[in-house]
């Protein structure tokens, strides 16, 4: 499958560069007869928008979301939901000098060696403006999962050496780095003052709780449910690691400490006396909280003076203009949530047919 | 595409359980005109194979493959080459125990949740057998990778709380851990004894590398290089963790320390001073060495005592008989191999046509 | 892979309904570096504009296409190109009868079976106007193959019992039914005027011929290339069958006949002295003109009387409101030479890595 | 996906070549929990098998079938399916002319040009014999079809000129070349034995009706039913075309007549009074019966003299030594039956969340 396409059933196809005329994508595969509107879009798009705070870039952009397909009366239909966010911020401007160098830690170079040129314009496809796409079709898969009861909780565990150390779900919204802690937020904008005097910037750990998934979806073998989440999480720009339940964490445990024993409750449920795997076993999924971290690097661009190479061949030193966000973790909190969402429910629409019980409650 | 398929060009579809008659796995889109023979396939095999050493279940089993299509005069065709291991082990055996019950940190629940019944024989399908498929497909994406210079290099990285100090590649064959360190490799011995006095298991971590990659391999968005890999190791029983280069480090570092800057050496090379991001960026390899680690969960077999609970809705003890690995990093340690050629091939076999110059080369 | 995506690397995703906002596409996994620009759509679409003769409908719809993304000076950047026509001729109309009842010979009926209701506003989804994403992405896929060297003849082989008998390729931009014979195209014409005098209407036969395809495209079990060609075909709305070659007609010939028999011409070039196979041999390219036919049945909606029923349970009689092509055959060419164009292009892309000596010319 | 893989979610991968050590096939995603023996795909094998009577090759081959994995208490697992059929013919003969030079009407030369060379064994990987992974797989598919009362018709409609004029079911099994008319199947077995005196061979095509499918089955855009139909027909080698319903012959017709009318029956069912469209529109089943067609070209191989070339560069003459089949139809019969039911049954999977409230059935 092509490059912009994620999903099977549900499938997502995104598309749009930076400074072009817009972004967008296409939703296929959505299930008919949920209720969808602009709104609903909006309020996920929102999440990562810039100029929410002084930890994200200035440039004031309304990235309204424009419904062009798919939904009839108010309801998805079945059909593709094609969505569309134009560029408004697009002033003219002197890329010249950006368009001679490779920047350190960006994809520069990388879509030079690929495609033998590449659109230059403010990092082009591989911008963090492509996941306007994402979040937008992963409004809807959460939709769709709530509709099953199922729900999201995602924040910022930690930025650079600053980690949340309590959990207040309410607190999330109130602090402008995303934190479930106030103390701990309230650390890591100091520490991200530092940065920003320093020309510098910071990464962090993004962690997304998935609550009321039914026990069975995933599969056993290469469609691990855990293995698609970790692709999905990897395909976001800038994460360089992905864990599930305790993730690294579990390779200085032990067996009889990290096998999670079962148990009857009163009401004679299954359940778990605890979740180090993060309610997923085998690649399916357990019935438990779902947990998944994605590692998030320090913004690539800076301010400060950098060494690098121009494509005639000199060794040069730049200064990268213009504001850049000091951190992305915040503004990719929401990424997260939807890249789970999507993954989850395709898992979900994929394994409808597992048991043959299931066809004949269908199609009988 | 359905869970035991694996790739879009290069595309693998592994078959089999514990249990049953034997293992296989098809391997479709292999380029043509490669030398391969059942040795090749037989090599990597026996770096997964049991009774290696007494960290390894004492189960003998020969493993021996046949090749049964795909090869012709000594070179692959270009068809589907299928590869089959019979199950030698079958020693008939009471299984109404393990049958009754769900053993903790397996999938023995979830895969009841999911198909509504199961093979309870050895884990059946989610046995650690099932990677027979994956390491003999791995053998042959290695061997094609070899043909275009691309060699791996992959160990153990950790084992509990030993992790190796000094790297010699030479090294890792030569002890029972597959340590680049061989005094790490005797205190990783030496905790493992621990681990079995105690009836306890232990995990580790696993790292590969990967040389001579072009630059320009992998897409930018969904289809990363990194994402593909991420997908590929997560996707391996008892995986939780998926790093690239730094991994979860990068969140503690800042932008300055972390972006690696490019040079050109005195030979008018482009090099990177240092490689942080782990031979990947924007999900496009840049030239350098890939580095990944993958974190293996302790062992979930253990002969201690546990509480589960039984089909009959009772909260019971038990005791799960068998010799059983009391870490299965070793062994492991191909099966990362394994997966990273398989998933480096296809995304260089998907690339080809990326420049408008290449399907000139190709077709005119 | 979800319904409205077709391709693999060169894969397009289409959206959008008869009388929703507008309708588009996004083509993923063009090679970079080719020439485009929106005339070059353009000049497709306007193709199978409706209003071009008095054998299509009225509406006047400009149906000017606009390129989102993927072009970066003048040549396509390897990312995704999206493009969006937006629908003008959406005049507000009473739609409660048409809704009311099921259309004989459309999907209305299949529709709400599949999705529990419909968008039944023109059609929705299964309308005509689905092609215009089709026929954007094969003005792009043509352009590709154009730079390579092959090229397209594609006409209206028949209407209704009229058969094109002689074949001048310049003939067929000359007359509004895009036969390859004048005079047949006058009878054709004739035909159709009977067909609109009785409210009726007329089906037909398109051919399409692919010229300079190298040999060695295609696969040899299930992505035969006339495999993936018929489903291309079949997936146009009112086609109902396909042909490669002599298609039906072998079936009534002899092996010694029908076999095309190979020779070495003066240049020493292979050649073969017939081409019943239609330029495919066991699903591979031969390196002749590839020939392929689909039948168009007649357009189901007429202005006659019908029966047919209703939601509320009741057998009714219906009169379609509204002017119709008495045929579909001529706009449909440019239908049938993209989705051919998608299909050959797609599997040029997937087969460059066949052989492994083609992996060494492009990445050593 | 790679050339031998074939469906999305009900996804079968072959292998294996005419004379290498055996073919087979496994098949992923089948619902678990129907019940499956070795015995059930036998069945289907046997009708497909050499030696049946004088107008198939008199080879002996047993084409025992061996399941070896995905059955558990006789019942499917839900994971992969792997079968192997052991090549017994393998005869030691010399091939030394057969690989010199390119048989007309056969893949020899489109192999060479895509792979560089080829198994010229018997025909390799496109000989008939690789259609056994999918009649192994097609017995599966229409098992769990079975379990919903979804049932199939498939028999010879025509053999060269002649035709079956009547239709008696119970008559196909009676007769060697599998007609539902006894008179046209004696007619069409004198035809067959002049073609066989005179060292040639003929075509057919093969009907094929499936009953009791559901409504709603089917994408409305390029996963149309019978768009995947099309492609299961056509990439069965020999075939060189597809029909739905009344196929070529609606563009004969005109929208009058070719519409089917609805109409509700005495006990409020919806019908339809004719089934020109072959139980599909738009895309998706309507209830009616599905009608397709395969038109088969005459075998390749025939014993009379043909003019060829050689890979030395010279004009020659062959006689292909060897019995062969005069016509492959009777025995592709069972064949297009098992690619429908293949196209079938992953059309219901992959459609199962067509609707919300599908998904909340199955998961909440």
């Amino acid at each position: 499958m092509s490059g912009s396409t994620f999903g099977t059933i549900f499938s997502i196809t995104t598309w749009g560069e930076s400074h072009g005329k817009g972004l967008g994508v296409v939703v296929d595969g959505c299930p008919a007869g949920v209720p969808l509107c602009e709104e609903d879009i909006q309020v996920f798009l929102d999440r990562r928008k810039p100029g929410q705070s002084r930890y994200t870039t200035a440039r004031k952009e309304g990235d309204q979301v424009e419904i062009l397909s798919g939904i009839f009366d108010g309801k998805t239909t079945g059909t593709p939901i094609s969505m569309l966010v134009r560029n408004e911020d697009q002033r003219s401007r002197d890329y010249s000098e950006i368009a001679s160098y490779y920047r350190p830690g960006h994809a520069d170079y990388t879509f030079d060696a690929k495609y033998g040129f590449r659109d230059y314009r403010g990092g082009g496809r591989s911008s963090g403006r492509e996941t306007i796409g994402r979040v937008a079709a992963g409004a809807i898969a959460a939709k769709v999962l709530g509709e099953m009861g199922i729900s999201f909780c995602t924040y910022t565990r930690s930025i650079g050496p600053v980690t949340a150390e309590s959990f207040d779900c309410s607190e999330i919204a109130n602090n402008a780095v995303y934190m479930p802690d106030a103390a701990a937020a309230a650390r890591a904008q100091q520490y991200l003052e530092t940065c920003m005097s320093q020309k510098n910037s910071a990464g962090g750990v993004i962690e997304c709780r998935i609550n009321h998934v039914p026990a069975g979806i995933g599969d056993p073998v290469f469609n691990k449910l855990d293995a698609n989440l970790a692709k999905a999480m990897m395909s976001i720009g800038a994460v360089k690691g992905v864990e599930i339940g305790d993730g690294f964490a579990v390779t200085q445990s032990n067996g009889l400490e990290n096998n999670d024993e079962f148990f009857y409750d009163e009401d004679h449920q299954l359940q778990k006396r605890t979740n180090h795997a993060g309610g997923i076993l085998g690649g399916i999924s357990d019935g438990n909280e779902i947990i998944l971290r994605a590692a998030v690097k320090p913004t690539a661009s800076i301010s400060s003076t950098q060494h690098t190479v121009n494509k005639t061949g000199e060794n040069i030193e730049i200064n990268i203009k213009g504001r850049h966000d000091p951190v992305i973790v915040p503004r990719a909190v929401v990424v997260v949530e939807s890249m789970a969402a999507i993954t989850l429910l395709d898992s979900m629409l994929m394994g409808m047919g597992a048991k043959m019980e299931n066809l004949i409650k269908i199609y009988s």
